[in-house]
This record gives structure tokens, C-alpha cells and sequence, in this order.
């Protein structure tokens, strides 16, 4: 992290060692084709991922879910599905179908079983009250998504 | 069928008792709240399905999926969600998700179990080349979706 991009200082230094969210921010720099966070500290790219609930109520529920938000949702559950994929070398997709209301599915899957299967609800709302709830959130559907992975072997290699 | 709404006589009126198509018309007449089709045939609610290799090329697949073939799309895939129900007393969800290219994932799912998964290409020319045609290959995704649910029992009631 550089001191130029610091955002509550250090102390926030160690959830950032989570592995969910070193997962989650390979993910976003990875798909950074044009270098755009390249001088963006871990933490910076991760705070849109936190909204309060004084924030939350702010955001409007009017009109499409804004893109940013689908690309957060989007790359949230990629970071899950990359998670599942390297424990167990499955290959996964992810499947996000938002309304217009921003109610929706989100699905990750792998061969014929669902790894992962969310409603989500006033998706323009999208975000974790911290970055704690925010890997807490990750490992728990990271950890389910395994669980199943080895109840069901058979179903997600088909 | 009356006869004012035939298309082509009766010709076709025996291929309109296959299981899969009359489960069809049943979700498209269950679906239609303000009485649309009541007076319409079976034949004639099902001609929108039909679409030959020559009116597939004159469908231009330029901007959104035309409202009306997103709704067939979404009704044929309920069709063997129901057909499947009707067999194994499964609830299963329908997710479509196309997008602006019309092209996208269609799954069909009880509990953790994709009972139907795949992909959609150049979805603005959804259709199938004869009522026969449509027939067949929803009887084959609600056969292999069966056999799924066979062969996955628990993974489908989770």
C-alpha cells in the first residue's frame, strides 16, 4: 500500500491479507486491461465494496442498477467462483440476471451443480457494512460452494 | 380447433397431443390473464414457434431481442420446467439471461441440480423449424432433465 493512496491509514493493512479478498482484488486487476488501478493500493480498489447503511439508504432504487454496481456484483462472484476453482480445479461460470428493479439471480455453477444460488434484492444497494463482512461474506459462500463440491463430485464434473 | 383459426387444416392436429406440446399451451393459456388467446387454436398460439431457416436469415439480430421472442424463449424452457415438475414433484426455477447481442445462458434448476443448462446464440431467431421439431426437443431436454433428477436425487432437493 503507498501512502498517497491511503485511506484510513494502516490499520485496516491486515483483513487485506483475507484470502478472499486477495482473491477478489486479482480478480479486478486482472480484467484492468488498461492499467486503470495499476496505481490504485489494494484498499482503494476495495472500498466501493463497503457501503453503510447511512449509504445504503441514500442510494436510489429508481431506474437500472448502475453499471459499476453490476460490475462489483459481477466480480464479487467471480472471486467466489475463482475461490471454488482453485481448492478443487473445477472450472465454474456465473451467471448475474438483474431486473429492472435490481432483484435478480445470481448463480455460480460447475458442471450440473449450483455452487452458489443468491437472490439478491435492491441490487443498486450492493455492498458490505465492512471490509470484515465483506471477506466474512466471501469465505462463508466460498466454504458452502466446497462443501457441496465434495457432497456432489459427480454432478459438478458433467 | 376451430376453424376459422386453422392454419393449415388439420394436418398438423395430431402432432398437437405430443405431452410436451399441449404442457406448453397449458403455461402459454395459464399465462394469459387478460384472455388473449382464448379464442386462438392451439395451432395458431403455437405458430410463433415455427420459424423456418429462411425467416431465421430475415431476422435481423441488430439491437434487443424482440419482447415477444424473449417471452417464448422464457415459456418453452417453463414448459419443460413443468414437464419435469409433473414427473418428480420438483420446484425448479427458470433464469434466462441474454444479452444485448442476444446471446446468453438459459438454466433450469430444483435445489442445487441444473436440470436444463445452455447457452443461447443469436437469440432474435429463436424458433424451430416445425411443430414437430419443437415437440422433439422439448421432450429431449425434459428427458435428460429426468434422468438428472434420477440420477442426482439429494442434489435437487437441497
Amino acid at each position: 500500500m503507498t501512502v498517497d493512496n491511503s485511506v484510513n491509514g494502516t490499520a485496516q493493512s491486515d483483513i487485506l491479507n483475507a484470502p478472499f479478498l486477495k482473491t477478489l482484488i486479482s480478480q479486478i486487476r486482472g480484467q484492468d486491461s488498461y492499467g486503470f488501478y495499476r496505481s490504485w493500493s489494494d484498499e482503494l480498489i476495495l472500498k466501493p465494496f463497503v457501503v453503510t447503511k447511512q449509504k445504503k439508504r441514500e442510494i436510489s432504487l429508481e431506474g437500472e442498477v448502475d453499471p459499476a454496481t453490476q460490475a462489483r456484483i459481477m466480480v464479487f462472484f467471480r472471486a467466489i467462483a475463482a475461490s471454488i476453482e482453485k481448492e478443487t480445479n473445477l472450472i465454474s461460470q456465473v451467471v448475474v440476471d438483474l431486473n429492472h428493479e435490481g432483484f435478480g439471480w445470481v448463480l455460480v455453477f460447475s458442471g450440473r451443480l449450483l455452487l452458489v444460488k443468491r437472490t439478491l434484492r435492491d441490487a443498486h444497494r450492493f455492498g458490505f457494512d465492512s471490509l470484515e463482512k465483506l471477506a466474512e461474506e466471501g469465505e462463508n459462500l466460498v466454504a458452502k460452494g466446497l462443501e457441496l463440491a465434495k457432497t456432489f463430485p459427480e454432478a459438478s464434473k458433467l
